[in-house]
């Protein structure tokens, strides 16, 4: 398999990384003071139950702590979700992240896709996929929104029949809102108690600490105590638990980064559109899907990787091939390095 | 189930916590340094294959590093383990730390136990073992060594007859060796090749940082990989794979900490036989296995704590009862105020 985490190569700090969906504005300084002032606790166990990191959350979001689980990033809850549940049928809406569908495989689960495709701008059609999960009768459904690696944003509202049909089959949702933060969209919290819905939340792009792991679920107290039966202890360290609080307070941060987002996306779009024998796609959130129309993307990553840029291709996302590459928004200044780049290439 | 990791009450700063087994010499200033240091590298995904990780842990104890695995706390790999073998039936050799037992059980297995008693002073006896694998045919032998919380060790001679006829029956043999570096005793790598034996090793105790998780596997290459076709990725945050360097060129911190040990256990287990209603068991490693008369180890706890100590009772350890409690090995001035608070109270 295919497995990714960004540029380890040579150079590494030295090259651009559009490969990784993190925000380019680094991690906060409330974070970094945070973290140096943790250092002393790192003598002790992390808090098992990590009850007040939960209540921190509960706190900020409006959701009892009993409905919250905590995650070595939102990967760990991946894994504990299809361990907990061992469905004998998940149905993946397609193309998206693979570790789902890895999860569920190992877990012993028989995976279906739902492969949404280029013509239909890769939405969702409600009927067919009620159909399709008429006739599959799943025991999970999966989706990402927004989608990585599409960007595509989908309303709950143009899903309730599908939501309701799950219900009357006792059958799960799995939602990955980890790009949530970076939308001003609408999340699927409303749906916790009416649904055995889980929702799954990261702190790794939006506040740009992938190396430290931090996630959590959300989902009705029946279903969290199921997760809890499987959970390993200690999984979430003390510095992760420690900085939640900074996380949750830094109010600038999170609208600096919204501000950051809606100029340079559009700067980037706009510049890419320009670019001959390339397809930009629409996105909700903090990444593009592109298309080549005559060349392969691995060749692509290759000739920029030349010029210190680094590009995600996307042959091993279902329904994608060769021709498709996702990158990042990153700074004005690294974006302008990428369309000069993409501009002498294409 | 009674799931510890140290005192997290009120006044937590202020309590001395004798429950877990930390080196109380605290977290070496080198890996303070690097912590702080490593900070910024909290941006970028951890290595996902570990590779440069698992590369210093082959310069530093002699082992390819395609035998090696990183863990989040050797607690994954316990996890992993026992998802990635599937047993049927495991033997664990008690009482020990609870959770093997748990990792079995959630993974599909039937748990089976092989008790030492206070009567045999909570030794092995290699024919019994022998006779009763011969008669079970588990999977998966399991043993903890130094082992946790008798503190007693075994030394692997006194177990090849047993380890033989695990080869023979293609099971396996799995043995914890977190507290192998506070003993000058033999470890188990030299039979890698020869069995199908996975080693754990752990980070977090004799180097004080059980709130960074960081522990590792080894095994025989067939074996290892079955357990990475099984691992989640990302799962050792960027911070303990950055400090690893750190751990093994601090061999000063090594050397302090085996002088401390064997000066303060030394004083500690004569002056604890000095107390009435208490017996105190031999110890391989850096904490005592205790045993009261009179009173229940529950009571005592109570009523240490009020006088500021934090004790580990072990009713929850099969073989064990209300009578038993674990304490760690601390610095002086912390071991006369155990002793003198267990003088006050029986």
């Amino acid at each position: 398999m295919n497995r990714h985490g960004g540029y380890y190569g040579e150079n590494k700090d030295k090259i651009i990384d559009f490969s990784v969906n993190i925000n380019p504005l680094g991690i906060s300084e409330n974070i970094i003071n945070r973290v140096k002032g943790s250092i002393n606790n790192l003598i002790r166990y992390p808090e098992i139950d990590g009850i007040t990191a939960r209540g921190i959350i509960e706190e900020n979001i409006g959701i009892d702590k009993e409905k919250i689980i905590l995650g070595n990033g939102a990967t760990e809850l991946i894994y504990l979700f299809s361990r907990a549940i061992k469905a004998d049928k998940v149905l993946i809406i397609q193309p998206t992240f693979n570790e789902y569908e890895r999860a569920f495989r190992i877990s012993g689960s028989e995976v279906y896709n739902f492969v949404l495709t280029e013509r239909d701008s890769f939405a969702v059609n409600e009927s067919n996929l009620l159909n399709r999960i008429k006739e599959l009768e799943p025991d999970v459904l999966v989706l990402c929104n927004p989608n990585n690696p599409t960007g595509k944003f989908i309303d709950y509202h143009q899903l309730i029949s599908v939501f309701n049909y799950i219900n009357q089959i006792d059958s799960h949702i799995f939602v990955d809102e980890s790009f949530i933060d970076f939308t001003g969209e609408r999340n699927f919290l409303l749906l916790v108690d009416e649904y055995s819905i889980f929702i799954l939340r990261s702190m790794t792009k939006f506040y740009a600490i992938p190396g430290i792991r931090l996630g959590y679920g959300i989902a009705n107290k029946g279903l969290i105590k199921r997760l809890n039966y499987y959970k390993e202890p200690w999984t979430v360290n003390s510095i992760a638990l420690d900085i939640l609080t900074e996380i949750f307070e830094d109010k600038g941060y999170a609208i600096k980064t919204r501000e950051w987002l809606v100029e340079e996306k559009k700067f980037l779009k706009e510049e890419l559109e320009k670019i001959k024998n390339l397809t930009v796609f629409n996105s909700c959130t903090n990444f593009h899907l592109c298309k080549l129309m005559k060349h392969k993307a691995e060749k692509l990553k290759e000739e920029l990787l030349k010029k210190g840029i680094y590009i995600r291709t996307c042959e091993d996302f279902k329904g994608l091939d060769s021709r498709y590459f996702r990158i990042a928004v990153r700074t004005q200044l690294e974006n302008k390095k990428l369309i000069n780049g993409l501009r002498d290439l294409l």
